[in-house]
């Protein structure tokens, strides 16, 4: 055979390692798609790199290319890419040409498409190592085909390619792993199927290049220096950019499916940023902890919300579109091409500091970094021109992680003199050159120490290597993949339907996707310029809130998003109105989950809500401790309460823990409620108060085929929930009613039959009781999303 | 008389009025200090412009220069002054010249020295008046004297110079009003003893400069544009500056008494901060709404602290004090000449943002400005070089208010082109001219929007001219003049003995004046260079804290700002060890007013304080609600509480206020606490208990000559006062000597004596309440500052 040829060969020549050396045992590589762009491209240059750099290490090697085609054409086409095999300047032309030439002769081409194909694999593989006497240390199967082949591949591989026990399996995965969250879960459960997580290799190409893979390092190495000015005190913002001036033209078959979020910034950006905002872990060089720390750092992260990006699409795409997928003139693609999006973290150390992630093609330049730019605190006595001549302190202060391309075309690490001088390890970053008229970033290149690699490698050539070494913590795990998706997933449902803006291609774009923070979200600078206009953006737009009746009542109608945000500005309105009037605002809030949102939209971007004159009661109370996760009060006071500023006396939560214990009638909680309301809210006159209704019709918590609460003179009832916990506490329906606004959310199709029901019935509280809510003599508002409404 | 040849002159050349324009009456404007500098410099030149303007105005003059010396060297001193009366350059030549003769006609000398002087400068005024058949409409005295002679000359005039019924009184005057909160105070009580509030005209010549007079006019008219951004989202800072070159040559007696906080701080940059930082008015023509509401905006400023300042002192300075002053070789002066101060407001328009007042002498430059810097909020998608052809987003923005000198050498109003193109009255402001070449707060001139004064006018003819007219809103009143030095006394005390930094003096300063701002105050950049050290840094520090044993326990000392700062972070490291210890911090707190700097402390300067994990409770309430201004927990809520994140359930008021009646024995409010700490208290044991002493020896709400709550098994109890509120609710001395650490702060000369006491005597908590406190198995530290330990 020609694999035994090949072995022959290599035995002949002598580069299989001696007995003892030889211990170490036969690693195989499979490289699946072996004839595609991406091992064109990269990886067998990757391989051959892995193969010089390991043919000492007393490991022995054959490479297994394999594709659908036969086996002549596959093998023509994988050998016409191998002989192009380049030499890196730093290797010696002549051990270089020899190791080519044993490289070209331990690779074979294999037609992988049928199980048997994958059998006879696995068969010529533990042929070769019986008759060559050699131990199996393990197999590595590189994934470099589409997607939807992935399930179908890794199936025969783990039914027929497995190696015997005590030999590895690594099976490497490229990009993109899912669609979306649940595209991505299903495919994390299925490859789950198949290989356990030890075994999977998932590349984001991103965490093999240098200026990233050295953002942890370095801020370990770093610590004293990065410690005090680490965190919101001292960081103004962050930016992950990654600057394109290609276009997406011959992909757009991926490209139209993708765009540029799933493309870059769910991937490659997110990556990045990642190790800028994660918590340093002890030891920075353990996966698990790296992975721990990633992982709580997602948890971090404010929900995207549409607001959170500007989206654009080069203006040529469209045509390119629709020639390369031949569709009909009339075809709108709305997959933007560019993308801003500010990114916010609620931990300690960051909250407040604004991440901005951008990418997009055909722009300007090509071009990628990660910026920490750091607050002026300074004030420089001396004017400017005099005092520029040092490193004055009122010079920016940044540390830059800059990929590669660009004005330095070279990956390197940058940190303003005025900051500190880094520690960088000797062995692989070296003080660059200087470059006296180079300007980066607003100043010339002389204000910062520079770093650039010893060794400049590629991507693929250090990942590869990973690879081997079995070092895991440059790659996706399973966990952080689908943190990944289920932070960006919300961005991409919310913006799927938005138009971007169409951007020229190339310088001029001008200022045309400067994007700005306004009132919490990002939105571009200029307004959209006329003579740019697509037909795309006269589509009706569906996001306006619509007005009309329900139940004879005001109601307003929008997708939940903007329903929320509606609702927020609607309620602070009340708010000033009622300060104005009174000095105060009495508002009552329902638990559940509907209101989370609003509660969180109200606290990050409502900064002039007069929180310091408002009285926060609840409107319905679980018998449960205050701390209880099941207690509305604890769900109020985490999404709302902890974030504004309401003084403690106004917060009124409902005494349902007396005594420590909880609801008991004796305890009277109820009649100190409806004391604590006589007291302090006017004519027991809420100014507003905040109801959702349960699919069951109720409100607050009064259910149906239950007086209680309905009728009477007790203004504070309990009451028997159906469901667990039982026990409630409760506003009844007269006290609701006296209220000067009240404000029902119903959001989510869950509801929509409800909804529709109640559109129908009149005033019968005792069957549903939200029905029953009529205020006397104040104004009722209905906030329905579409879902709910419409089903 | 002179007087009488004067007025004859001036009819004859029929400069006064006919009789029915005559009707508006007679105007005298006495001058005192009529030959000094002030007067020399600019006090005539802006009468004689008053003069010119008025001329018409239907009112006649007569003008009175006054100084100690006899009429003879007195009248020849002041017409020396007088005949060099300059024309400005708007004024007809031929008619500034026929003025200026009639003026000089108009003027006459006075000695004013013994009661006698005022008698017969009455008697004059009134005889010309009564000669010359003229209503008398009112009277100036301007005050340029030495502020030792006011009180003595109010007098004088207050009994002897009032003008007859319907005519008014307005007498100037000049700074410094004052030495401080208590001498100004004085000198307030002594002029109001005098003069009506109406009456006086306090100067600050800044109100008087173009710009500065410009700035809540510039508010007013812009409200469009400045309502979003006018506060603490968009402006990253604000700079108040007056940059001298000149050094204190020749004033050293007045400078050396003075130096650059009171000098220039305390009045001219305050007056400036004020109008940018205050709420602006309905009607900011209005001068008593902006006295309010100025007045407001003094509230809402933290106190400044040692730390809140930078102070400098010219190298040359020292030596001039002892030529001029002939003060001993051995002299040292810590006098400052350099000023950097951060200001903070809490208001919710300013939370945040830096204040940054800077002023001194023998600098590089001779420029004064107010400045407000806008946040970059942009991300600016095209490169740099591309990006800034036009009026990007990501260029600085900032609205400068530019009092005069620098690189433009006028007054100005700068607006950033990418803010917007303000509303300027065209009556008074115009565009100025391109200046190609210019740059200005690092960038070109062509980048901003420039408009200077289409009349450039002194700060004293506009000063003159508004006396004249009445507009009080350009002085300073009572009530501001006193909020501004409660405002400055502190700092001013605490830094009296503070070595200043020595600086070179001009360009030699490089950036040994630049300053930063940290953890909550400012510190110069750069360390102090060797060969600048004066013997006067060399003096022993009293600042730092003493390390020593009082009752058997360790004893922290310092004076209070340190002893609190000391305290304060020795608070957070005991906070941080319990929480890495158990996940949390019991903290009980005492109320009254030493702890209130410390609340401040821990509020402003401690971010890292684990908060999130600690439960609050208290020491000892009153019986009073909760809101009432009587209440520990009131004071504990509002200087530290609103300002830190505590969850609503780790806050722990003492029950003193239920069923809405107060103490009550039957609601069992000490049984619920007891209880609540049992609960939560692991062992009923604090983690760390703050303690205050009485000057009677109380401590906590456990007081002398009672044995409630020092022995037994209560761990809360109900307590009697010797004060009002009488009703108190205590934690026991029990409890309390379980806690793990007890922190005592003792402050203030008050404390001197039952320090001294307590110092001798042993355990007799019935006697004295505090000596019973002596953890049983927990650490106790006493804190007490310098003036409470050695009186």
């Amino acid at each position: 055979t020609m694999l035994g040829r090949v072995l022959c060969t290599v035995l002949f020549v002598g580069v299989l390692p001696s007995p003892s050396e030889a211990s170490q045992g036969h690693v195989s590589v499979v490289l699946l798609g072996a004839t595609g762009d991406l091992a064109k491209k990269y990886l067998w240059q990757g391989l051959f790199q892995l193969y010089m750099d390991q043919v000492s290490s007393g490991h022995s090697f054959t490479f297994h290319g394999a594709a659908l085609a036969a086996l002549e054409p596959g093998q023509r086409l994988m050998f016409e890419v191998l002989k192009k095999l380049s030499c890196p300047p730093d290797e010696a032309p002549n051990r270089c040409a020899v190791l080519k030439d044993q490289f070209l002769k331990l690779s074979q081409y294999h037609q992988l498409k049928t199980a048997e194909n994958y059998t006879a694999l696995n068969r010529e593989i533990e042929t070769l190592l019986r008759q060559e006497g050699l131990q199996e240390a393990g197999r590595i199967f590189y994934f470099s085909v589409p997607p939807f082949a992935y399930t179908e591949i890794a199936r025969h591989i783990n039914s027929s390619c497995r190696p015997p026990r005590g030999a590895w399996l690594r099976v490497v995965l490229e990009k993109p792993f899912g669609h979306d969250l649940a595209s991505a879960q299903q495919l994390a459960a299925e490859l789950a199927g198949f290989f356990r997580e030890d075994e999977m290799f998932r590349v984001d190409h991103y965490l093999g290049k240098q200026a990233v893979a050295h953002i942890l390092p370095f801020r370990d190495q770093n610590r004293q220096f990065l410690d005090p000015i680490w965190n919101r005190h001292h960081v103004e913002r962050v930016e992950v950019v990654l600057k394109e001036t290609v276009d997406a033209k011959g992909r757009t078959s991926f490209y139209e499916q993708y765009g540029v979020i799933r493309d870059v910034l769910q991937n490659h950006l997110t990556e990045a940023l990642m190790f800028l905002l994660m918590e340093l872990p002890a030891n920075v060089s353990s996966a698990q902890e790296v992975v721990q720390h990633k992982l709580q750092a997602f948890q971090s992260l404010w929900a995207l919300e549409r607001s959170s990006a500007v989206l654009g699409q080069y203006q040529a795409y469209d045509s390119q579109v629709r020639e390369e997928l031949q569709e009909a003139r009339g075809y709108v693609s709305t997959t933007p091409t560019f993308a801003g999006v500010l990114i916010r973290s609620d931990s300690l150390r960051w909250e407040g500091v604004p991440f901005l992630l951008t990418s997009g093609k055909a722009l300007d330049e090509r071009v990628g970094y990660a910026r920490v730019l750091f607050k002026n605190r300074a004030y420089c006595t001396q004017s400017g021109a005099l005092r520029d001549a040092g490193h004055s302190q009122c010079k920016a202060k940044q540390i830059i992680f800059y990929f590669g391309h660009g004005a330095l075309n070279s990956p390197a690490v940058l940190v303003s003199r005025n900051l500190f001088k880094p520690v960088m390890p000797k062995d692989s970053w070296k003080e660059a050159e200087p470059r006296p008229d180079l300007h980066i970033f607003g100043q010339p290149l002389s204000d910062f120490h520079v770093y650039s690699p010893v060794k400049e490698r590629d991507a693929y050539s250090v990942l590869i290597s990973n690879i081997y070494h079995g070092r895991k913590d440059s790659f996706i795990t399973t966990e952080t993949l689908l943190a990944s998706w289920g932070f960006w997933t919300p961005l991409l449902d919310s913006t799927s339907r938005q138009p971007p803006r169409l951007y020229p291609g190339g310088v001029e774009n001008q200022q045309l996707l400067d994007f700005e923070m306004v009132s919490g979200g990002v939105a571009f600078t200029v307004a959209e310029p006329a003579e740019l206009l697509s037909p795309s953006t006269q589509m009706p737009s569906d996001f306006r809130a619509i007005q009309s009746k329900f139940r004879q009542s005001p109601l307003v109608s929008a997708w939940a998003e903007d329903l929320i945000s509606q609702l927020a500005s609607d309620m602070e309105a009340a708010a000033v109105r009622s300060v104005a009037r009174s000095g105060q605002f009495h508002l009552a809030l329902s638990g559940g989950s509907s209101p989370v949102v609003l509660f969180q939209r109200l606290a990050r971007h409502h900064y002039s809500f007069p929180w310091q004159h408002t009285h926060v009661w609840l409107v319905d109370e679980r018998c449960v401790p205050l701390t209880d996760s099941e207690s509305n009060f604890l769900s109020v006071h985490r999404h709302l309460l902890q974030s504004v500023r309401v003084p403690y006396f106004n917060i009124h939560p409902m005494p349902v823990h007396l005594h420590r214990r909880l609801c008991v009638e004796e305890d009277r909680g109820t009649e100190l409620y409806a004391k604590d309301i006589a007291a302090l809210v006017a004519n027991a006159s809420f100014d507003l108060v905040l109801l959702g209704v349960g699919t069951d019709g109720h409100t607050a918590s009064l259910f149906p085929r239950s007086e209680n609460g309905l009728h009477g003179a007790a203004t504070v009832v309990l009451t028997e929930s159906p469901v667990k916990p039982h026990q409630r506490m409760s506003l009844s329906l007269p006290l609701i009613n006296r209220a000067r606004q009240v404000f029902v959310l119903v959001l989510g199709k869950g509801k929509h039959g409800i909804t529709a029901l109640l559109s129908r019935v009149g005033h019968e509280p005792s069957k549903w009781p939200i029905s029953g809510v009529s205020p006397s003599s104040g104004q009722l508002v209905w906030y329905v999303d579409y879902e709910a409404l419409l089903g």
